[in-house]
Order: C-alpha cells, then sequence, then structure tokens
C-alpha cells in the first residue's frame, strides 16, 4: 500500500462553523481520510479568540488570520471568517500564494465570486463553496456534478432556516411576524442584526449562486430581485390555507426563451407539494431538470456541524484533486468559462407568475365585476376568489383571488388601477403564487 | 483555448434507458462537454433491435454487444443491457480491455460488485453507478461524496417506485394490492413478472449498494432481509393511518455498536415525517449523518430519461477523471478497500426495531392484560393500542398495538406466545415500525 499524501489545512475562523469544521475533521479522522485517500491535517487555526466549543489540542493558534495564507506549510486555506471586506482580502491572497481555498462565504461569493473564480484560475487553484448555499444539503455539487446531464429549467428552494422559521411558527401558532421573531433571536436561529434574514439579502446571495451553477451564467447579485417576509400578515397566512396554499419564502430562478429569472420573495406554493412541508430552520431545494424531472434536496440549512459537513466534503475533494490537472477539475461554476451563457437576468417587471390579491372592497353589487373588467382588459384572468361577508357595521369586505399568470408589469397596471377605484379601501397587498410543476 | 479532449462511448442496450441515455446526450451535448471539460461522442451502439424512441443517426449500430468491449475506438462502455449473466460478462471483458465502464445495473453491482471492482481496480479503469439507485436522484455522489465528513448513522429510502405506487394507489383509493398491480402493470410500472418489485428483492439490490458505500463494508447481497408488500392488507394501512402513520416499503441500514442492519420490508413510518409524502412512482432516501443530521433526496427512481440523467452525469465525471491518477479517484464504494470495515450484517433476529401488531381477539375481560403480560414477560412495552367494538354476530374484535423498540427474537418469541392463547383466532399480523429520528 501506498502512503497517503498529506493535504495540509489551515482554517481561518473558529466560530459556530470553524469550530465545528474542527471538530469534525477531529472526531471522523479516520474514515474521512480513507474516503478522500489523503491524511487530512489540520497544520493552523487563526482565531481572534478561543472558542469554548473547540479544543484546538496541539494544534497552533494564531490571533492573524493573515498568518495562515501566508504560511508556507498550508496548501488549503478554509475561510470561515465571513463577512466580505477582509474575507476578499484574505482568499485573494491565499489564492496568490498558491493556496486552494474552501469557503462557506456566500456573501463573498455572490458578490466577488467573478473576482475570485478569475484569479483561481489563473494560479490554477480550486475554490470549494458547497458550505455557501444551503448548509450540509449538497446542493452545489449536486448542480455542477448530479446533475449535469440536465439542462436546468428551474429550481426553488427554502434557503434561509431563519426566515422559514419565522414563516412556520406564524403560520402553526397564529403568532405575527415582531412576535417571532424575537423568540428566533432569543433562540439563536436570528442574529441581534436581522435585517440579512429578513429583507431576503441572506437568500439572494444563495439564489445568485445557485442560478449561475444551473445556467452557466456569470454571478449577478445586483440583478437579484430581493423582497423580505416583514410585510407578511397573519390574515394572508390564514386565506393562503383557505385557498389550499402555504407561504413559503422561496428563492426562485428559471430559464426562459426571454431570459432568466432570479428573484427572492414570499411564495404562495400549494400544500400538496412537498416543499410546503418544509418546516422550520430546514431548508430544500427544488431542482427541475429536463431529463431528470422534479428533484428535492432537504436538510439543515445552518448550525456548526451541518455547515461543517459540507466544508468537510470540499475539504475531501480538494485532497482528491491536489495533484489533479486543472482542467480535470469540476469547473467553479459548474460550466467552462468559455461557454458561459450571456443570457440576460430579466427585471422583475418581465417576470410571469401567478398572484395572490387581497383587498377591502365595499359590500355592494357590482364592484367584483368592475375589478375583474380591469384585470381581463390587461389579458389578467381569475383563478379563484373568495368573498367574506361583511361584519357588524362594517360596510367593506375581505375580497381575496388568485390570478392565472400574468407579467408582472400588467399585474402592477392593474393592481394601481384597482386601486383607484372608489369601491376599494386602503391597500391592495400582493403575493406571488407558485405552482411548482413544470 | 486548448482543444478539449474527445472521449468516445459505446452504449450496450438500447431499450428503456439506454434509448434514454443516446437522447439526452444527443440534445445537451453543448452543455454536457461545457460541464466535462471534454467532447463526449457516442461511437458505437450495440442493440438487438432498432429502438423507435431512439434515431441513432450516423452512429454505427451492431447486434452484438460484445463488438462494443472489443472495439479498440470505444474509451468508455456503457452497459444498459440488464441481467446478470451476460452483462457480468460483458462488463468483465471490457475492463480487462482497459475500458472505464458506466452501468445502470443494480443487480450486477449488488450481486458481482466485489468482483468487478477487484478487476477494475487492477486495471485502473473506473466503474461508475449512479444509475443504479434511485434512477436520477444522485444519491451515489452524495454518499460517496457529498456527505463524506460524516458517519453515516443510517438511512432509510423509498427505493422501488413500482412498490411505492401500489402501496400509494392502496392507501388513497381503498384498493386492495392484486387490484393495484393489474394497473401497475397496464401502466407500465411493472413488469409481467412483477415478483422483483413486489417481494422486494429490486429494493434489497440497492440497498445492498447504499449500506456498502455508508458504511464501508464490502457488498453483500446474501445478508440483506428482505420481505415484499404482497401481504399488505387494507385494514393494516386504514388502522397505521389511524395512529398516525403510513406504511411504505422501505429499504433500511443502520450503523449499531452489534452490526450493520440492512433490511428491506414494509414499514409504518409517521406521516408528519417527509418521506411519508413521497407518493406514487417517486423515490426518496433518508440520509442521518453524525455531521449534517438528518437529510431527504427526492425523485423520480426510473423512466427513460431520469435514469438516462445519472448515466450521463456518470459519463461526465468519467469523461472529466479519464487522465486522473486511480488514486486520486473517488473509491468504487466510498472507502479504500484498505480501510473497509470488517462490521458483520446482523441477522434480522437481533435487529431492534418498533412493532404494530394486529389480532383478532376474544371481546371478554382479561384477554388485553393476558396480551399485556406475554409482551412485559420479554421485555417489550406496549405504546399505544385500538381495540375496536365487535360486529352484531361476532365474539371476536379486532386488537391493534403498537409496541416500542424489541429485538426481533423477542417479539416473534412473544407472538408465538400470544398466538398459542385461545382467546386469540387466526394469524397475527405484525409490521414493522420505524420513527426515522436520531
Amino acid at each position: 500500500m501506498k502512503a497517503l499524501k498529506t493535504v495540509r489545512i489551515g482554517i481561518c475562523g473558529l466560530g459556530t462553523v470553524g469550530s465545528g469544521t474542527f471538530n469534525v475533521l477531529t472526531r471522523n479522522t479516520a474514515l474521512i481520510n480513507s474516503r478522500a485517500g489523503a491524511d487530512i491535517r489540520i497544520v493552523q487555526v487563526a482565531a481572534r479568540r478561543n472558542n469554548p466549543a473547540c479544543d484546538t489540542g496541539d494544534v497552533p493558534v494564531t490571533r492573524d488570520i493573515f498568518e495562515v495564507v501566508r504560511n508556507p506549510e498550508v496548501d488549503v486555506v478554509v475561510e470561515l471568517i465571513g463577512g466580505i471586506t477582509v474575507a476578499r482580502d484574505l482568499v485573494l491572497e491565499a489564492i496568490h500564494n498558491g493556496k486552494h481555498v474552501v469557503t462557506a462565504n456566500k456573501a463573498l461569493i455572490a458578490e466577488h465570486g467573478n473576482e475570485i473564480f478569475e484569479a483561481a484560475g489563473q494560479k490554477e487553484v480550486m475554490v470549494a463553496f458547497e458550505a455557501a448555499v444551503a448548509g450540509g444539503i449538497p446542493i452545489i455539487k449536486t448542480l455542477r456534478e448530479g446533475l449535469g446531464a440536465n439542462r436546468i429549467e428551474w429550481l426553488a428552494g427554502i434557503i434561509n432556516g431563519t426566515g422559514n422559521f419565522i414563516l412556520t411558527s406564524m403560520e402553526e401558532q397564529g403568532r405575527d411576524f415582531e412576535d417571532v421573531l424575537e423568540e428566533a433571536k432569543a433562540k439563536g436561529y436570528a442574529e441581534a442584526d436581522p435585517t440579512f434574514d429578513v429583507e431576503g439579502i441572506d437568500a439572494a446571495h444563495k439564489l445568485v449562486i445557485l442560478a449561475s451553477l444551473a445556467f452557466g451564467i456569470p454571478l449577478q447579485f445586483d440583478r437579484v430581485y430581493t423582497e423580505g417576509i416583514g410585510d407578511i400578515d397573519l390574515q394572508d397566512v390564514a386565506y393562503a390555507r383557505e385557498l389550499g396554499y402555504r407561504i413559503k419564502h422561496l428563492g426562485i430562478a428559471r430559464q426562459t426563451e426571454r431570459g432568466v429569472e432570479a428573484r427572492v420573495h414570499p411564495t404562495l406554493i400549494p400544500d400538496s407539494c412537498l416543499l410546503a412541508e418544509v418546516d422550520g430552520v430546514m431548508n430544500a431545494v427544488m431542482v427541475e431538470g429536463d431529463a431528470v424531472g422534479p428533484t428535492m434536496f432537504y436538510g439543515a440549512g445552518a448550525g456548526d456541524e451541518p455547515t461543517a459537513s459540507a466544508v468537510v466534503a470540499d475539504i475531501i475533494d480538494v485532497a482528491r484533486a491536489l495533484n489533479v490537472a486543472p482542467e480535470a477539475r469540476v469547473p467553479y461554476l459548474a460550466f467552462s468559462e468559455a461557454s458561459f451563457n450571456d443570457i440576460p437576468v430579466l427585471p422583475m417587471e418581465e417576470v410571469e407568475t401567478a398572484y395572490y390579491l387581497r383587498m377591502r372592497a365595499l359590500d355592494k353589487p357590482g364592484v367584483l365585476s368592475q375589478v375583474a373588467s380591469i384585470m381581463s382588459d390587461r389579458g389578467i384572468s381569475i383563478e379563484a376568489i373568495i368573498q367574506k361577508s361583511p361584519r357588524p357595521g362594517e360596510d367593506h369586505v375581505p375580497l381575496i383571488m388568485l390570478t392565472n399568470k400574468a407579467l408582472e408589469r400588467d399585474l402592477l397596471a392593474a393592481v394601481a388601477a384597482v386601486q383607484e377605484l372608489d369601491a376599494i379601501e386602503g391597500e391592495l397587498i400582493r403575493l406571488r403564487v407558485e405552482t411548482l410543476d413544470r
């Protein structure tokens, strides 16, 4: 038996994911090395402070993360510090020094990935980022390799666990957004500043990566349409249920003849669909390929060891391919750069989807037909309606509609016109609906 | 830009999967080549007869499958003829001739895989078999690579679409087994001779492959415990529902301190669990890893293009790694042979699981306590009971129980003793229950 080659790892960052990675590598050393065909050793860790969740034992710990990327003993830099400013400098310097990189940093890849892969290509080093999307679910590998035979038609994912926890709790317990958000903070699911999760920015970072891998387009974070969950009303959760739907915060990417859709927003999906059953902090991504049909990949989207599972899978891949010629490695963004697709990302107004509308309408004959006629003038047909009886003393009633698919631009025009009607009171609520079939 | 290396494919078999593979490779050539970093060309096809579903165009078609494995122009042999006798000869000769092999043949891998991988290792060629388990779901890649950081604790899968279609239809439509089986045959979901599907042999083939990849053990088809779905009674489907469970035909593999469990049988699973929602011909595999926690992978388990999706993904992997040193390739069975685990596969009597029991008991005081006391004497506790009122004129009533976890040996002894009671009429029905949590 030949001696295994040694692969020397330097870990930057010893927070939740860093300590999880250290612990998994240490606990499962024998099976990891057997799978990798390599002797994987952590030779240095950089952390601002020690983490009680992680006993680094004999491994040297430095306070200076840049020491790791300059350490001639390190073959693979594992970037787990988060953020995009220092992380970008760190990763680019690691690449410049000829080191391979494994990162869990979705923001870094989404916003600076094109630059990073360009630099890595020139230095012929690997940059792996499985942990950047959907935690422990190997969705990057699935898109780059497992479904490589397919033209990907669309994908739709619950890719932010915090948001899904909040929505699930609102629905199951009838509690409102602010209330559940406080619980999520207390449980550590949401950051003290939950903006990234709640406004959909975190999901948008992940979606732009998935869209690039699926469709062979460069990373275009600034083209993703993003809407958060902060405005979701319990009423709409209940009406959706009544109509046979659940509201999930989805990242959706779709390839159409006119361009690529890339959008993050609350979405009504049929309650019969598997994705509707994904609750709490769990993540799941549906992918529809032309050959394979519908698929779904489910697991924990965050947490120390689930994320470490993905980081270490990348370390194994990199260790295995260390001496492999660059052209025999999986391309960073799934496709060889030379064949990148120049198909545009569509602005939201040009996206076609179905809609859920809720308004308060005067309870008298003719109002519904006024609304329906405004819709049909713009080619929008109505699929289902709920009209509630007025409460005692009120002359307006809730009117809920599901439309067929329409161009967002036409829908917005129709909504504006409906909003002008004397019979309509207050703001019209609009959510998007996806049936997630072919 | 460097010219892409050419990789020459020979396809043996032009049935459902063969024609699907030909069609996918032909339709998606550009994107497949871009992902593979290679120019993948079909240079020969062997088929007993032409398939109207597939226009082979300019590609030479031979009636002699062995011509393909002897063709010096072929780099990769794609074995899609099925069966194990000729297929074994074909694959071994291909390997002997230094060709890489891609196969969708679960029976071949399950029953002759050890021999095939041994031969392939000596000739330093790849043998890829993603399509052998769960059709288009990249579950082989997920176990070998995506979850490579984990000690796999257990996996449980709906890995036979025909069986799941039958069970789903029985449950949803209240139809009995024979009736639905005829429909499955008429729809082409079941073969004219449905033995392999109905008796669980097909699922056992797949399970043995999954267990090997998960736990690093050699393939041991003869050690898998297998029970089919032919004896499932509609009554039990209904009682299971009443208790909050659904009956699914699962392949289950688990790593315990005493050994590995590998078993295929009808199983009650909680209806709140995602696997319980997998209906019709769809497949899904849950995998629990020590780091990642619970995961699930869902998609079409059969069919021309879903299976082709997996075959072509393998072709891409093989094409990419063609000039890669053998030690830098993913090991056939996930782990380097040198570190194969000699942990034994447990006989079914030594497996611990929970049970569903149904019997007809005399409707008089004291019977239930007799049964309960027999159980508790063997350390088996009862978790839930349903006792129905007697029908007019009948003096026996259905008595249904769920037990806690017990050793199968103890349960069998208890069942034999209960069966001896004068108060128990007819045969006691026994099904296994899994909660699928940690």
